[in-house]
């Protein structure tokens, strides 16, 4: 099995079974944003997590060996275009100076890490219009002088 | 006075005066990021807070009229290359599709809006290294059919 | 089935049957902006409209679970060319400045929304050759400051 | 005086005269979208119009002959950034396929004139939030055999 | 079929019968760069053309509505690689300021179709190597104000 | 003086005297077209042209050199944006590959030069609209086998 | 047979025979480089060279008319990246204005044909280190004033 | 003095003096490509020649440093319009990996360098019209197994 | 087979076999760095070097010639984007310009060659972290002067 | 003072003092290549190297606070054009899918850090010609799962 056809057989095995990202995150034990990219193939399972899902979904043994390998994470478009997607692509744009300024301003000159770092969903009710919450959680990393 | 010199006068001021983007939007009354934002010229001022912020710098009158206008939002890069920015962009790439699956899932078709939209950055002391914790609360927008 | 099989099979259907993209849209209830929007994969419908989509067309159950998925919405090409698109590409050129001024002395500090939106087309007969009429309804978002 | 110098003297005197684009296009005696884009330098202006203008603005002699020049209609940046602009091109992009159907359905094998051509901007008030109302406005032009 | 199988199905019939672009032009009463375009997939036929078409190629039943529907015109690089193709784009980027302050003057602000537009191919014979002469005409579409 | 300030010297004192394209290239004896492309900076002159083109517009001796000097051609964007240079442009995407094939056919394996080439504009009057008539004429180049 | 089906079975053949480049040309007559470019589907082949081609690498009758078409010249990136490749590329970068200058000034205002053109590949031994010597011979085409 | 002082000022010394590339690199006792090449900027002298060079064109003392720093080498677009530099372009592109095939069958696996590298420019006459004769010789470099 | 066919079979024997690239190396009895990137098809191995990997990972006979072969070496994305890789594109974005510097000022005028060249990659322990060490050794390559 | 005159008068103070970066490195007591880079506008110095290096040089005191400022990365070109700096672009597509083998075999899945990273340059003598060996030493950070 190659890392698309894995992905496809979550997806469908995900379909077939009526779940949902968030309750195959909680059978996994993690972290349903962390749980869904590495469902997506955008991060390796721990051997744990990959039997765990495995077994939930029911996919065949070879894909637990896929899970667990490291992944190369790239994506299609240098711009995004989708909607939901490209929004998030906008506010680095319009906000990412800002960021910069605001964040070596606390911390220092360095930079929020990607790597060690983890992301999370939730939902605010809210009369108006429920809003939608994306909290980022990065290690900061200062640039080394040497 | 054109956007770009109110933007320098701004960054000269702030340095001449020993001020932090922080201390200048306790002053001005609103959170540090949507002032910074607003400083390098992503967002319009109301009028409040734009005069609270020409007599906080000591910025000439002329400036005021300017940061009340409605900004053109545009970036130099479509990829960035600072590394501090360019790891959000990361996270977009890397994620995107994730948090895509995440927040429809929760929320219906639809997007967070960049428009009705916060921002907040915070400092997560860590022992084994300070955190940055990057928070975006949008409104969310279902897609209409008709 | 996937997305695109379902589209591929929508437009056979359609030829095969001798429909119009007005018709289908009356029979479905929707408008025909959106309900062929929807049959090209740009939108996802209500269980409704899926039903009445799959009964006109003659489609197979399984095309109901896909019509009703959320969409990834992309195009293939940043600067379209065919020249019905482009023409299209041009005025959001030429005028988008433009725009930018008109709606933004209307209405403030803003945007017209993409989301929470509707399209429509007409046809204005006219002697000298007949015109398109196209027209976009999208709430106004205006820019929160925090 | 060259073209961009008038469109600075323009943008200037508005300013200072505290005018409107609609009201200067009243006073022009045109739309209010064709004027904008005439002043922003997208559209040639006829000797009434130029004339018109320079005096309602102050204007000197001398703008009036660049107003009636024709002008190079270009942009910055293939993919547009400003979020208000950004929304149209996605607009162009998620339903430009869409159009091509419906209008080619209509109206048979051709394309709607970007050049015989109006655009107008109107609001919706809407107790939800009002609503941006466009009109594009475009002579069919059927495909040539020969 | 789909409009790829027409076009291979068309080039395999050209060759096993030994035709012309040329020769297929004249059987179909129409000109022979445009004949040759339809063939390509660049312009729709109408019916008389389309039949005829099909009886001088031999080709399926099927490939009559094929040619009949209307083409989405696209093409693989924005620029184009081939020398032949090539040199027409160095033309124009050569001579496209020149041909609109000649075209302008002779005919005001606007522009030439490339909708109502032919185009012919032509040999000059000369001694010291035969010319090709391409000759475009298209009508002038002035701008409109409003 | 560098090749922009004799351009934008021939640009002015054009206006000034209230000359054409056309009136200048018969006061220098050669087509308009190619004559508009020498002032535009596109083509070098030759010592007669350059001379006669110097007396007609008043331009300083210096100037003169210049328009003999052999330019670098080059253009802005790769794909061109004014709507009037656009259209060449999309003719050269959508019937490229026909061109190829109708010139092939009638001339062998080669190209049209874009070196030993002219270039003429001309106008087609018409009662549902005049026409523009654009003529290429280049020199056919065989491909060498060796 | 498509041409790359000629091209994947002269590679094939050229293999199992043991065959060189080199050898294959003297069997055709023809000069290396040439003939490789020719069985790389970047030059057409006269009939006689086809012929022998077939026979030298026991191709099918079919390849031969393939051989002889008129092939689309193109290349999958603008800036290439296989090293050898790329030097070349690099070498027009770095000297491209300087061959501008110093051809012009010999020959006067034009260019190298790449048409009417031939490139030859040789060596000169060294003791340092053997040179490879790549020889271009293109006719002078001087551009022609109209 | 900045390298672009120092390359204006050879091209005014040359032109006032009247001198050819060829002659400057005959007085400079070098090649005139190379030559040209550290004129424009894309070589570094050495002290002998730089100081020639100076006294040639009559540069001031500051001028000899700039010469012989080692310059950044760049080139404005990656794909080159000029018609002369693009055709040596385009013959990288037609017979990019015809070289590579032949150099690679002569030499073994490696490259000709583009840095232990001489390139020579010559005229043939021929009565057919003169032809450019473009001589490339670099230390072909063995690709290194550790 | 073609590379990508032998490529593939590497990864998967290496995988059913459990070896790691180092123990493969060691086998072949070259470098870690060079064998994965010969596996990976940029390089091209020698005969006893193909032999050994062959027999190490069980691959059919018909892999060594493939092996052997001289790669066209391309990679996907101008710019990369896996994390991994795009932190190397960082460090020569950031550190590009000083590398030029230091090395230009050791050496002279000339660059390290990626060609007679070598790569390494260590392992430092540290307790705050283990830290990749990569080791670049290319040969100086002077530019020539001629 | 902007960065870029900060820049501006390292250079002019490093060249009328005849002084190396390696020299200068050494006063202010860092590694080259990180002093070199500081200069150059890419890294933040702490206040001690930046008032050595001001003594050194001779520089006003205002560059002492840009020079302790956090710098905003950016490189011109995508792809870099400059030999020297090209070849490491090069060495990261030929090397980067191997140095993710290669890391990741010996570290797990994760990065070599781009800021918790230091970079060094040496010179290896040897008779066939000195090489260049750079080392770049970079913490490995673990993906984290959450």
């Amino acid at each position: 099995m190659k890392r698309e056809d894995v992905i496809e057989a979550i997806i469908l095995a995900k379909k077939a079974k009526g779940l949902s990202w968030e309750g195959i995150a909680a059978e996994v034990g993690m972290n349903p944003v962390w749980t869904t990219s590495a469902c997506l193939g955008m991060n390796s399972m721990g051997e744990a997590a990959a039997d765990k899902l495995c077994s939930v979904l029911g996919l065949p043994a070879e894909a637990k060996t896929v899970l667990m390998e490291y992944p190369t994470k790239t994506w299609d478009r240098a711009v995004p275009q989708d909607p939901l997607i490209y929004r998030l692509y906008e506010i680095v744009g319009v906000y990412g100076e800002t960021l910069k300024e605001v964040i070596q301003e606390q911390f220092g000159d360095g930079i929020m890490s990607a790597i060690d770092f983890s992301l999370d969903v939730g939902k605010e009710e809210n009369p108006k219009g429920d809003r939608v919450v994306i909290t980022m959680n990065g290690k900061f990393l200062p640039y080394k002088a040497w």
